[in-house]
């Protein structure tokens, strides 16, 4: 085998053939709801909590994915397996769930899942040297439109926000505000400030609590570190000592710069790699040294020295 | 030829083989613009403005359709002229334009034009009793997160507005509001009312502008029918004297409850008449003789006379 | 004597001829605050607290209601002594204090104590299936309108959102959203979610801090059942365990539906039953036992067994 | 006869036995609706309209009267006949209806219309030497609450908005801004500006649209003098060459300090003078000469002329 | 003469001497209102409207000047005779006026004029390849804070704007956007597009209303070029045909980028060319040829031509 | 000597010669942020937390003082050493500093620090009566403007707001309530009130961050005095038991009236009076006894006693 194979509404097909129809309301109308794992060593990781969120997510939008939680567990396990051996050294999948209101026809909801390899090369270097955030004119979606904690596949707001601040930075990562003003998380990721000592992240009601995110409410408590999960300001980013995001693919990675701006000292501070170290003892990988294994030198700024 | 083809990505394709990969942005993220134009006797109507339209939408998100709007105006014209022998008497075409970010492997864009059957017994019958409009929960996008002038895929808020709406009446449908409380539009259809003798709809800044809307704007002209284009609040609907909707395949339709409540008499009124007059004299079609011919007639509330 | 009391101004009237002059700004323009108590067994619970609140309200609107606390206190204890031979079996009042700004002419404040028998057939059936709660596009009153935590006499809004909330189900809570979306209260009750074991309910900030509200407090502490005072959505609900009501005549009341979903398991659940047997540990009344005995049997859903 | 008569309910009774039992929801709850017509001369001016707003406020809240707007209409007629003999001189009445919900038990609702003499020297002396404006912290109810064009009895917001401008000035007139600092009304009245010979004042989308404000956009008319109905703030106000505010008892009033600067030359200003006379001109009353005859000299600031 | 004079407080001085206290409330809080006029070839265009705006913004914020618009008037016309011959060739002056609180011990305003050359070299180059116009999350002064109308000395928010914009471009112009996410205006300057031959700008409700912005309006109707004063987003710059600004020194510049994407074909469009021929027209300069004269030839984009 | 010098931009001045270009942005366009410490008995209060939190001032805005924030430290000692001879007895000193974008061509910051005697004669005697705060229309700045936390010089709206309060009492303390309506804190100063033996204060995020704020909370901790950082409104000051204020002059000074209505019993409570002894016992200052002995005798309310 040499194609890597995708879940498409009950059949496992090559990926070259994996589609959707063009009525699909997933396509035409984004009406789909969501999640993105991961896998270490090939290893899925927490895929329980990410499936119990897709649900919250269906239940919210009241969509019926036609499997259970339990058929959609097995599914996974069973492509996950299916696509392992195409995995190259030190790389790993993203596996995603997709389900969409599927095509008005047919009466029934499409189910997608697919594997994909994560890019280390596109942000290994941020290691490194930490990630640029900017803050644009697009706002995170209200409540009152549609809930933030809905995974949700209608995601332009996000696109817009990317491109307003990759103006200033080609590799900028966007921050969303409240229509408030409030922090509330990256286009893709959870967004914490280091503050203190404390860990400050925005509490769960204007975002989606990513995975990531508990694992590292975890790793906290395991050394003892403190959290605050609260509303928080550009101000508290501009005098913040370090900032960091957390997502699937990146677990944890350190954010230097804000609008142009260092943060704290401008490079990756103690607690994130307190953080990084946590995450090894308490969950077994070294997420760190695999990223770096993909690194893309011409992208790691003059002067720094990749560990590896 | 038995099948209808779309054209997707420099193809005409037969439908059953018309997809998208599962790695399309569209599908996976609803990054993408679209336009529903219609036909009228298998005759485009138009075009030429639902294009020009999806071209600012594109522009607005920044988006490369890889095509020119002039080869995208041709590419359609073929494409009707494909399916234009498998109407059935008195049917007629949407056409679908669909301009999706593409798979990011791809880096470009997806183009889909489709042609689908006007499902015109789903609401002949509201020609004759008119429709229900309900106001739900669900806000309209507002403009700090996207502009609601971009004709998106990102339609999740819609989807969430018509579930609620509909727990009240299923056929009903969903009216947005404004995060201030302004009456914007349907889930895809503009809104009108009718206020002593005037036509009253939501001004362009905080609506899509219809290319039907602007067809009635063109027909009050031609009748000399005053018309304002202002903010207006539900107070106003409760105490209009007609109300009706514009969108493509309705052309204009009368709504003749809001929340559970008669609008005016309860029944379609002489100015929904004088338009659709005006449409068969300014335009040349009788879109509601053809409607009825299609009519489900268990819809029908009893004791309402079917015309035809 | 064969007619209930109420005091009205320094006198107790019979019901009949306890009126209001059509001049009380109370009747003209809404200008008054109030309290509803209720009996168990002809006692009355926690009017201290009742009377804490009202005096409260009074101040925070600046009227002087020409009672003192304590007077209040007294005069309300009277008149339930006097209407207690008036209960029938199993029967209990609400007891409503309504204070006015009267008559401009008068000069000084309408107060108005009231005896209500407590009409147990309308919701001892939800006991049982539990209620249903729909959100509506009516908010609740922003605080820079006036404080919410005053308890006005000025509803409009609450009328509102029930005629819209029962255009789903005749016999559905509405419950209230802020203007940024949170969810608040009922029309009439405070609401609560029960999420993994813990009790979650608004903050006082935006609603009405109930009484009844303050006692399930007091039993969740006394059953060591964690609470979160904290703002949260309707994805909360959507994805809840349980979810109840607290207020005066139905004390915890449970709630299996929102906005024609299952919550939970659609049935009342563990925490709302804990509670409820909590409620007789703490207070000594079965408040449960008392409304069934009021049912009325064409309420309760084919199949479902009604326990006395 | 010595006493004035009500209609209450179907009755005319003496004012001393118009009453409506605690039990009426417009007593406990401010659910109901209203208007206030005066007369001049004991006849009842523009009658038609204030009942054509009634209805409209009756059919925004679902609200039956039981009468028709014709019974209304003779029965504010006949009443008005009954009282008009105890008008003394150069009096007149308000004429006011109040429809509210009545209490649950009597299935229907109290309809009240009373006649009272308006307090001209209340604010006789403002024709003199103008009123003074305040604006404070309290906004306007927003449409998402309720619509401001329902005339309701939940008023509790006006009575805080003017306890706080009369910490200012025991006399001053509240003006209402909404939650975005626009303009809106008095509590009582609508508010006017005069800006290079252009009348000024609030779109109806936000207030309550006046029967006065229209009469007076009628004299406008006649005497062709341009008005913009538009949003302005309170920097306008400040720079204005005149203010005033139309409501049915003091017809024109003349406003000229605004949080305690002067407006204009902060005193009555030709414009007012033009609409008064105009007034005279168009309708055929002087009710700046009648409502004079009541002034209360003691409010006539020192060295004014009072020029009767 | 060699020096520049000032005026403050009553004397002209040389402007190295030319100081406030540092107790002054304008340097210690922000606490003032200002004008910024220009001359052309010397003498002071539109000094009256200046003056009456900045009567207008003293009366706003109930600050006495100490000196009457007359006096200001001919203290100007003295400052700008006494300077005029230090002009070079070509060059002119913008004329400041500011005037603030003073320090709390001096009792009374501080009021100062300067006559500070114009920097043309800084953007005559932008009259041939255009601005470019970022909008960033920085948002306009709400009137409930402040009222935008008002030319305060407080400007922190409009530098930060520019902070943010220039991250993209250390040349561009900022945009800002309502809370609401309309279009106000420039941190300097009107903002305008052009729309199928008409001309969009803000309404005065929410911007700074620009004499210059006036002196556009009366070109345009000069030559026939109808106006639109109404709200507008950035869709419609996206989308528009041409954009410029217009403020006191530039008059009329055309703006060829937003946000990093061409306005129209991105380059200075035929509108803008006529109003420019319409200023000379109308007020007998050629504000862009003389622009020209000081142009710095290395921000002229390659390939660019210089006309003169 | 017998004139206090002040520090500007590298010299120490007499305070008659210290002074800033008209040119300085500081004075043009409000562009700087400010401390103010106090001595008492002309020693430094706190001096390090001031500086700590000017210097997230200057980092939030981009600015650089041209000085460390040790120099800064060492130059305000040095300062105070040069003008505490000049204090007479019980006197002390404002040291103010002010850093200031300068003059454009300057090209850096102007920094100026300043000793102001506190003008005790103004609050001593709210000690023995309290003060009066007063809400108004104009709206705290909020985040999407700039941030509250930034202790910026451009003070417009605190001005505006002192303006209106004062029109009901030339004494009154204006309090700022944000846009949706929460209490965030004076034009100068933090804050509380004391519910049920508890301190409240609004939370960090909408306020700016007191250093007798943060001393208050040392006391408290101190005094096991419980402490809530939220939310609150209105409504809760009228129903508090106490309230006061904390700002670098006063200390902690009691607050008595709100909006014409007693706080509680209407004057100093046990609370305030506990947290003034607790100050003496942690600090080691009596601030009160030292205002006292500056108070305005013709300002203590009639009957009042004065301790002293």
């Amino acid at each position: 085998m040499s194609e890597r194979t995708a879940y498409v509404n009950g059949e496992f097909l090559p990926e070259s053939r994996a589609s959707v129809s063009i009525y699909d309301r997933g396509f035409l109308s984004g009406l789909g709801v969501f999640e993105r794992t991961r896998t270490f060593g090939g290893e899925i990781f927490q895929l329980d909590r990410h499936i119990a969120r897709l649900y919250r997510s269906l239940k919210a939008v009241r969509l019926d994915a036609g499997l259970t939680a339990e058929e959609m567990h097995e599914t996974t396990v069973e492509l996950v397996k299916q696509n392992k051996g195409l995995l190259g050294a030190d790389e790993d999948y993203f596996v995603g769930h997709y389900v969409t209101r599927g095509p008005d026809k047919a009466g029934r909801a499409t189910v997608v899942i697919l594997c994909e390899p994560i890019g280390f090369d596109k942000f290994a270097h941020h290691y490194i040297c930490g990630g640029h955030v900017i803050t644009t004119h697009i706002r995170a979606i209200p409540t009152q439109v549609w809930d933030p904690k809905i995974k949700s596949t209608s995601r332009m707001h996000l696109w817009l926000a990317e491109q307003q601040a990759q103006l200033v930075d080609p590799e900028a990562y966007a921050l969303l505000l409240t229509l408030d003003g409030n922090v509330t998380e990256l286009t893709a990721a959870n967004f914490w400030i280091v503050r203190n000592g404390t860990l400050v992240t925005a509490p769960v009601q204007t975002i989606l609590s990513g995975v990531t995110r508990g694992a590292v409410l975890e790793i906290a408590q395991h050394l003892d570190i403190p959290v605050e999960e609260t509303n928080f300001q550009l101000y508290d980013i501009m005098n913040a000592d370090e900032a960091f995001m957390t997502t699937t693919s990146r677990c944890v990675l350190p954010l230097t710069r804000i609008n142009g701006n260092a943060i704290g000292e401008g490079k990756p501070g103690p607690m994130v790699g307190r953080l990084q170290k946590g995450w090894t003892e308490v969950f077994g990988q070294d997420f760190v040294v695999q990223a770096l294994k993909h690194i893309d030198k011409d992208k790691v700024p003059e002067g720094e020295a990749v560990p590896l």
